[in-house]
């Protein structure tokens, strides 16, 4: 018999699947950079740099800060830094992320209030006025924007609007800022999570965080925010200006990768990413249900434009799936997370996985392997589907 | 006025600090590797691999374990994870880092014990000896072995055998590891902590961790043993497995980088490796004494084999003598730590930089600076003292 | 109007062209190797073990030899160094490239015969066998293997036994091996050029040639052959020895970019190598048809495995196809050469092109191009008949 | 007994030759970016580019031209298409290049003139005027700027002025453009072959040739002159325009290399350019001397800023000088080369090795050698004189 055609111990050709998402070959080029002391002034002005062109991209006023750690570390530090043993924390929990964002919440809070919902459906924004109105006491809202693993989004303009200055509010934006349109300053959120490995293309050791000026002070009057520790915000507050010291080492090779992969973000401009997003994401859901998928969201405004999240037909494991998209197409996604395993998978078009004919890729390869699975996969209708769906998107704007 | 050689914001020619020390070529080229889905079976499989190179490279029979943060990381863990509600903790200090090691200990012990020496020395076996047998409720010792900024090591042969298996052992050998001989297996250390940065040429952002199965036993008997965190190192214990997934993202890009560095690492043999390092050591040591420098620690059995301290003239800023040389020469140095700052400067020597002419280029940039300064230094005779003590270092073994 | 998917400026997604083909990321990682001056002995063990890595995947004997320049500057120093003032060339012409070649033998032959014949299809050996009976003074004998803008092959191994050892032969293998079974030893091919930046997926700026004695031996004893140029062959005859110094400097990063992907095929293996160009083929043809376009070899045996080249529909001129292809879909294809401007494109299949997906990539490109240039494209067929090609290539063998 | 420090197949520490001199990390990283096909629109948009950069650099207002091979190409392929059957060349010879490029002069010219002098010499102005007054039928004039294996410069200034507009002149610039003043305006030079991996720090594959309109015309009168060859320079004048084709693949990555070193250089500007070479041969001149060496051209008016040649001591073979310095200092230096085997050695201080410390380096590493081969080596006075030397060059410019 014949090897696959991608072993797997040989890389993918294609990987398409909710971050981390590939980068580009100017980002892997500066993650080579040589690795300077972090002390080196040449260094110090490549952080500075960085953190600017965070800013830029972040469309704040405040420095940014970058914390040395991959995005769990930034949603960690985040309940660490500003739940106090005085907050009541109102969790919005549409998925995976946000239920688990509580655990985090109740290390730290001196009550965690809850509203969940079905995990192929969001949080309504009434629901978050309402619990507000009704708990007088809470201080602290926490939500995920994008629930990768359901391909769902929670609508932050509405939910920001009704949280207004009422409370803080912590936004998880790991896997929806950047290729959705992220609005920190009108939704007043106060510390807002991102994870450079996800629509940015970028290395995925690092967390970026937008913190508001009523956050610092919140942390600021946190007796038991964290300090000398890997989970503290507050000492990375001004560690990109030459005068301050960093706590300890950043990580080198990754800053050089952001700072790249943030330039070349800056350069085609958030608009664009954001419509480059919004077709591949038209175009998966399309072919997907043209290939004879059921979308795991049934409600078009739930679905996220950086994953797409499939019901596997009955009788077919989508690890296996997988698995012969990998080996026979070269195409990784991902899957199999927590509740959704052996039934849900993603399609991921986010970053460099976020380009016109990334779905089509895609929708190729999860066909191939249904029918090699003896599932039935109509890749033709798929990939018309996708191809309309991305014309469609190209569409000119008028004028 | 012509602008500096070296102007500050283009990178130096040379890293000859305390850490990071640079990286490889073929090191380089790995961190620039495509950057993967964690679940990928072929990062999958490179991760399993970096982990077994990092066994042999320690020279363990259990698998060692890698946190997705920079050293600090690891040694945070270690204190939060290891260290329970019921440990007396007999913190040695012989430097910073042994210090700031009794903040963390403090957070979570019932009670730390410190013995504190002069800056410029190493902590005695025997007074380890005695306070065991004073406090026979001592449960954990903990130790730097390298301070790397006044580069002094503590005798770890002796003192791990003064605590035998009468406590825990934690070692931060961050700086010190493949510099330097460390026998975790004759030390009988429970938990030693190593920066990639350092004397493997490699990446910053990981830390690298050699866990006995007294350790694994007695984080499993720690309720606040953290879980769910980046502090948890019991949620990596099995990370490297196939069958086991990850708790989170590990730093895809660094982890190329380590299996790179460490290759070189075992290809070279860890038995090359120290004899380079203690090579650089003797040059960068006589080269200074006969520069007009003093060395810092005045005892020669304390001086670190990976980096030296060398304390600045009457009347030179150590902080103007590295930005000079930073300037003429093109070399990073590293100094101005805490209590260190304006006086005491550090040579490396670990790592890329622990190679023949590494300490001759330092001693030169250090003359050049001194000259410019005011301050004499005799720069002929310190690179002939370099070179003679390299002389001596390279005779053939006998027979 | 929104700016173009990829706008010409940005690199492509996919680069599925006749050549060069795109390279690995091991491959562009060895490119960036430190450049080494030409007479380091590690340069010089790698340049020896290149040319030992060449000859395992030529399969040879002796030891091939590497010009330093383009495939070009082997096909010119072949006929320069070959082709003596006594000497017939039988020169076989089905393409463009046969053609240019009876241009380069001219120069240095007593006479050119040629057997031309369409460009849709390949030399009879049979022809070549009345040809050599016709002229017992014929010495030479030069043929095209695959004509990559016609994407058609001549029977080497019928042209080949018409030949035996009556004439010496030289091939132009550019585009042909790697993707395709080259038998230099049953063909007793005397002068063989191949170009790495073809199936090999490596650099475009050097010859690979296989050099039998006997040609070794006609070389010698012509007094025109070059010596002291960039011409000469005899100059680099053994510069791979450690004791023979090079004719001059030779072009050391694509020596480190050879190396990498000659240690990629021979790993991959020659076999797999092949059946992967097979099936990539298989693909393309069933999908360009399937699209409505007509293959512009009519004969399925004279058609290679590495590239097809296709007609476009009336009306349709190609270069707006490729134009439109390159904008939309970020996917570069080949075509525009000399007599089949503005009618027939290339889809490139070889190398780094030679995997399952890109041949579906080309055709859905290609398709959403012919759809807005107002052509109909019938894509959902095409991706259908390219998926079920690829289906019967990765048929188990038997047993 | 020991292996070397650097033993013979891992790279060297520094390379400090009259080139290849090395790239820095920026140029290696652009050596390995992506292998696009030689008509992709981005590829067509770097190489117009890169000619563009290549003609601030020269300081021309004709577009160069770059040719798809090493230096030498550059060199036979201005023979080849300058000198024609009517030509009379005067050819100066101050060297084993000038001696050389008579044999290509001879090849092509009707007649050529020589005028020779001894090698550790430059041929006077005076002389060439001379000639040129005696042979009224001269028209063209061939000159070697720098003679790399002797270290010696042609006064070009002075040369050219005796030329004037009495013949062409060809220039071989290769090793010390950009390290030197080279005024091709001034010169009136005709034809200047440049290598980019001399003074730029690039790739080795390529040649940079500026050409003047009388060397264009005489060359489009000349019915000799090559087309449709390696070796023609009339294919490529118009190379780098969107609208003319290339005449055949370039070397895409060196091209990506030589754009990024290009943009160094200019960044740099030629003035700080020459005088970082400048104060790098003062350094090493003093040196060399201090160490107890001789230099091989003993008038000060000859010397090149950009590689400087030394007589080993009497009975001490320079090759093993080099193979010492090579394993025992990983410094890589050249020699050996024709006339100069066994006896004259070249420190390169050109490119990436004219930095303030490469000589310092480079001596260290040559008294070390010399030490261990049992000559006399005073390292630390040659140490201070390179010092001193730099310390004269990095005096602020007055006002």
């Amino acid at each position: 018999m014949h090897q696959p055609a991608y072993p797997p111990d040989s890389d993918p050709a294609f990987t398409l699947t909710g971050g981390p998402s590939g980068a580009s070959a100017a980002t892997l080029a500066a993650l080579g950079h040589p690795i300077l002391h972090h002390l080196d002034p040449a260094f110090g002005a490549l952080y500075e740099a960085t953190v600017e062109r965070l800013r830029l991209a972040f469309g704040t006023s405040l420095s940014p800060v970058i914390l040395q750690g991959e995005a769990v570390v930034g949603l960690e530090a985040a309940a660490a830094s500003l739940i106090g043993a005085g907050d009541v924390v109102l969790n919005l929990v549409s998925g995976m992320y946000g239920r688990g964002y509580g655990d985090w919440a109740r290390r730290y809070a001196r009550e965690v209030i809850e509203i969940e919902v079905p995990y192929d459906s969001a949080v309504p924004a009434g629901r978050v006025a309402e619990a507000l109105r009704a708990r007088p006491d809470i201080t602290i809202v926490s939500v995920v924007h994008c629930e990768t693993p359901a391909g769902t989004v929670n609508d932050l303009d509405a939910i920001a609007a009704a949280v207004g200055d009422r409370a803080l509010l912590i936004v998880d934006a790991v896997s929806s800022w950047g290729g959705m349109r992220c609005d920190f300053a009108a939704w007043q959120a106060d510390l807002v999570v991102v994870g450079p490995q996800k629509c940015l293309g970028g290395p995925a050791g690092l967390s970026l965080l937008h913190v508001s000026e009523a956050a610092w002070a919140h942390m600021a009057g946190n007796p038991r925010a964290p300090r000398g520790s890997i989970l503290s915000i507050l000492d990375w507050r001004d560690a990109h200006l030459a005068s301050a010291p960093f706590p300890f080492t950043p990580s080198i090779s990754d800053i050089y990768g952001l700072h790249a992969c943030l330039g070349q973000y800056l350069a085609e401009g958030p608009g664009a990413v954001q419509r480059r997003h919004a077709a591949a994401a038209a175009a998966a859901r399309a072919g997907a249900q043209a290939l004879g998928l059921t979308l795991w969201a049934a409600d078009p405004a739930v679905r996220s434009d950086t994953v797409t999240a499939v019901r596997m037909p009955a009788g077919v494991d989508e690890a296996q799936v997988r698995a012969r998209a990998r080996a026979d197409s070269g195409v990784m996604l991902s899957g199999g997370q927590g509740d959704f395993a052996g039934t849900v998978l993603q399609i991921g078009h986010l970053g460099p996985g976020a380009y016109p004919l990334s779905p089509v890729i895609a929708l190729v390869a999860i066909g191939r392997a249904l029918r090699r699975l003896g599932a039935a996969a109509d890749i033709g209708a798929a990939v018309e589907a996708a191809v309309a769906a991305l014309e469609q998107s190209a569409e000119p704007a008028l004028g």
